[in-house]
């Protein structure tokens, strides 16, 4: 039976040897969330850079861009971090593509190269993940994305929310991070929205926008689409 | 009002600034154990060291010397890691010092120096601890020694045990660590023994001793002491 083990921060990585598995990132607030939904609504692939410079240089390239530091829109770019960016229709995304980058979540998918897959997790995917981890079989680690370095919340609960679904499928008890995530998401699962609101990125955010953001991002399953990063690009399956 | 966070892993310590700040390295199974222990019982001091064969070289010096690597005792050495070698009298440890090595406490201890403190916390001597960094009021982390770099439940409870004993005198809600270790440690409260079976280090451990060991591990409020790393040296406060 495979395993998933869960990484609570990119600084740990180290400890993995990823290579033969199946790495999935996860920053549920909100680089993942909008990878998932900016595919969803017909962005054709996006492209996870480490700068701002390396960000702003490919709209020459035609790329929208899309940029967040610590938590707000950085200047001169199209769009920020919120999923709704990709929903409200204010910049048309359909049929195109997109370079982004984020505090945490391009930092993990970089880190976690040496996978055989690098899949992008959220809630928002969180079946067609589950479904995909189960097809392929392979061992998975959880790479939680976390808030520079430290564990967070919500990226754990996404973890213990995917151990919990592949229960009969993954062996999911001989990691104490598994273990502890998945006692977490057993707490929180009845109401994510209202046990997120004393995360301290939640409370970092504290602003209308950053709570309707965090609404969205806990929904399960909105869309069944699972995000490969490959070559460089991260693609819909 | 002062900070409790928790670091869960020695991995992550290059994260903190421990400047200022009082260190509470926690290994519970079972190098903090022990110590703890071994001061109850009358040892003088201890010398924790990285290398068996710098622990080695200080029975020249009249020490004893207390060795584990993987759980099990060192070869030539006159203790293992498990507390009850300072309860069972085979070995006399009244009066005497003490050169110790074990596979992730040491460590933690040696790259947590930085702090105004390094304090040895464990279940045995919770309270203790708690009434010391009360006194005290500086910002507190809680330094888990993990299991080579990996996180750990033992260690995490002791921080959800220590949160919850200070709730009224410190911050424990900024750190999505801590709020962790906090539900954590709710949820294993009722039976800590029971609640650690699952976990990856005692499964690891799977020998009666191990067991023996743990249960009396979770004891909380054993020993009323405080030991602290000053000048190279463990001491009793």
């Amino acid at each position: 039976m495979p395993n998933l083990d869960i990484c609570f921060s990119p600084d740990l990585l180290s400890l993995y040897d990823l290579r033969g598995r199946i790495a999935v990132v996860v920053d549920i607030l909100r680089a993942t969330s909008s990878i998932v939904t900016a595919l969803a609504q017909g962005v054709t692939h996006l492209v996870p850079v480490e700068t701002l410079a390396e960000c702003r240089a490919l709209a020459a390239d035609n790329y929208l861009t899309a940029a967040e530091r610590d938590g707000v829109q950085a200047e001169g770019v199209d769009l920020g971090n919120s999923p709704f960016g990709y929903l409200d229709g204010v910049v048309p995304v359909q049929g195109r593509c997109v370079a982004i980058t984020t505090t945490n979540g391009t930092r993990a998918m970089h880190l976690s190269r040496a996978a055989d897959e690098v899949v992008v997790g959220a809630f928002l995917n969180l079946g067609a993940v589950a479904d995909f981890l189960r097809q392929q079989g392979k061992d998975v680690v959880v790479v939680c994305a976390g808030w520079k370095g430290h564990f967070c919340l919500e990226d754990t609960l996404f973890g213990g929310a995917l151990a919990a679904r592949l229960a009969q499928d993954f062996d999911i008890t001989s990691s104490d991070a598994t273990l502890a995530a998945l006692d977490l998401w057993e707490k929180a699962s009845p109401n994510v929205a209202a046990y997120l609101l004393k995360s301290a990125h939640v409370r970092r955010l504290n602003r209308l926008e950053a709570h309707k953001d965090m609404e969205f991002c806990v929904h399960q399953d909105e869309y069944n689409l699972v995000p490969v990063w490959r070559n460089g690009e991260i693609v819909k399956l």
